[in-house]
């Protein structure tokens, strides 16, 4: 099922990508090209993909609704959309390198088109560009969104070493699984769903339970982007089938299955000890997962964690119409392509 | 001639050593280890190394005198120290990925001891403490320093990635190859000259002539670096000997040799041109780029932006002790290892 896209998502692309490319259109020449690829604006060779420009917009969309919440023009959060997204943007150049990943959204990616060298100085550059769409101005809301924008980012980087390492190590439970998926996905929503009130400068409280609700969503969406690495359609993930699989992943599916004490598990386990899997050991990896319980207790959890995004949101106490559209957004995000 | 340390690198070690080592153990656990191994504390198994610690400081100590210039105590321009030096190592750390370097302060490089994958995490990890270290309070000072960190890394970042692009072509001229060094080098050494009066408060056309000290050092220190790329020690430089001509590397001294018109300027061109470079092609090389003028260009080069620093500095009113000292640090980094 794939559900209808929210209306919000259509609403801030008119806002958040022109400002996006703006940005991007700032780095020094001969890394905008890359920069542009990356983001579909460009082909390889530099020239205009009309049209163009990929990604959801998902965290710069609840940036946006984080200022509506709090009775805010959109625009006002539009400093923190556009920054978030290119952090966002700076990690998936990395992480592509760093998980040796080929493709993303149907294209090549940055360092498999420019190089790794490239690659890694396209994602420092965009990183940097995020800081400095904050900074432009020095009002005290701009600067406290950039000190918080620094440490969701430490936060996400964090995260994501720790799940580098979980992949080389066997002993990782589903508890420190969780924790690793509230840095590395979940810092960077809260942010996302707090700073557009940050910028209008709401209470901290408000702050904090919009963040809350960003923090559960993003557990929920780690879920579904775990169950999407193992079960995903290739033609609408933009990668390989069983992705994850392949790399050994230790995805939550797979923790939930290598910890469950059963005969499923343990097959699981002696088939990710193997040097090189096939496509029909993927194939027999998936159906153990499943038996072993992976793929339901993820899905389970991914819907508890709504519930909990609800809830924050429900005691945030913001405006009607943009609790409705952050939900709304947020079942969006779960639901995709499922 | 190895010239005798200038004081101010002793008393300031000191100071930002510990502050330096302070910052790093914020990083998380994981990331830790990897982050101390580079900075020399610690070896690969995590184990401290007694009295370890590597780079000469320079970037620091200039924070450090740049506060000391307009009259404030060493200690207000710590901030700006430590984030400098953490700048300065990202870029170590990611460069040496991106050049191939095995080795660096004759020790293993990150990524070739951790992993690629690891190297790039580490980078960014550190980048991000940089600005954390300046956002952690909230003072107008502060907001400017990181603002400013935040363009001085974005510039650098852009002269390094010219000059990867330099080095894939043949048609870069000796002026392209300045300003591109004065993003590379100068960037980041300007932002080290300005960033402690920054800090102090002091009027902005101080901190614009310490900046501009800074820049021509940085040129001065490029240049030389340059020279060390092809005729330094590598019991010294801690790098293979010819590692820059091994690299094809487009090095000042390599840019004039190849466009001064010279018979050994051509034939330096076709030694470029060819796949592979032995030890004899190195030093035949280098005598090459030394018959064309290139080294002798070069030295000449780093002397007059010495000059041009000496008198921003001057015109720049600050205190005589001071003036002294940056001078003194100045010519150590130009004069070292020769």
């Amino acid at each position: 099922m794939n559900p209808r896209v929210p209306a919000a998502l259509e609403r801030t692309r008119l806002l958040v990508g022109p400002a996006l490319e703006a940005a991007v259109n700032r780095l020094s020449p001969r890394i905008r090209r890359p920069g542009r690829y990356h983001f579909g604006w460009a082909d390889q060779r530099g020239e205009t993909v009309p049209g163009g420009g990929h990604g959801k917009g998902v965290r710069p969309t609840l940036a946006l609704l984080s200022a509506e919440a709090v009775g805010a023009p959109p625009e006002v959060g539009l400093p923190g959309a556009v920054a978030v997204e290119l952090v966002h943007n700076f990690s998936l150049v990395h992480d592509d390198i760093i998980d040796d990943d080929p493709e993303r959204r149907h294209r090549a990616t940055v360092w498999k088109v420019f190089g790794t060298g490239d690659a890694i100085v396209v994602g420092d550059a965009l990183m940097l560009l995020a800081m400095e769409v904050l900074l432009d101005e020095s009002t005290p809301e701009r600067t406290s969104a950039a000190a918080e924008l620094v440490r969701a980012t430490a936060d996400m980087i964090a995260g994501q070493y720790l799940d580098m390492t979980f992949d080389r190590s066997g002993s990782v439970d589903v508890e420190q699984c969780w924790e690793m998926v509230s840095l590395k996905t979940g810092a960077l929503l809260t942010y996302a769903c707090g700073v557009g009130a940050m910028l209008a400068g709401a209470p901290t409280d408000t702050v904090r339970l919009l963040g809350r609700f960003g923090d559960h969503l993003g557990r929920a969406f780690q879920a579904v982007d775990d169950l999407l690495g193992i079960w995903g359609d290739p033609a609408v993930t933009g990668k390989p089938v069983g992705n994850d699989l392949r790399n050994r992943k230790r995805s939550i599916p797979v923790i939930v299955a290598l910890h469950s004490g059963t005969p499923a598990g343990d097959r699981l386990e002696k088939l990710y000890a193997q040097d090189r899997l096939d496509d029909a050991d993927l194939a027999r990896a998936a159906d153990l997962v499943e038996e072993a319980g992976g793929r339901e207790a993820c899905l389970f959890a991914a819907r508890e964690d709504m519930d909990k995004a609800a809830e924050a949101l429900s005691q945030a106490g913001i405006e009607a119409r943009v609790e409705e559209e952050l939900m709304d957004l947020a079942e969006f995000v779960v639901n995709r392509q499922y």
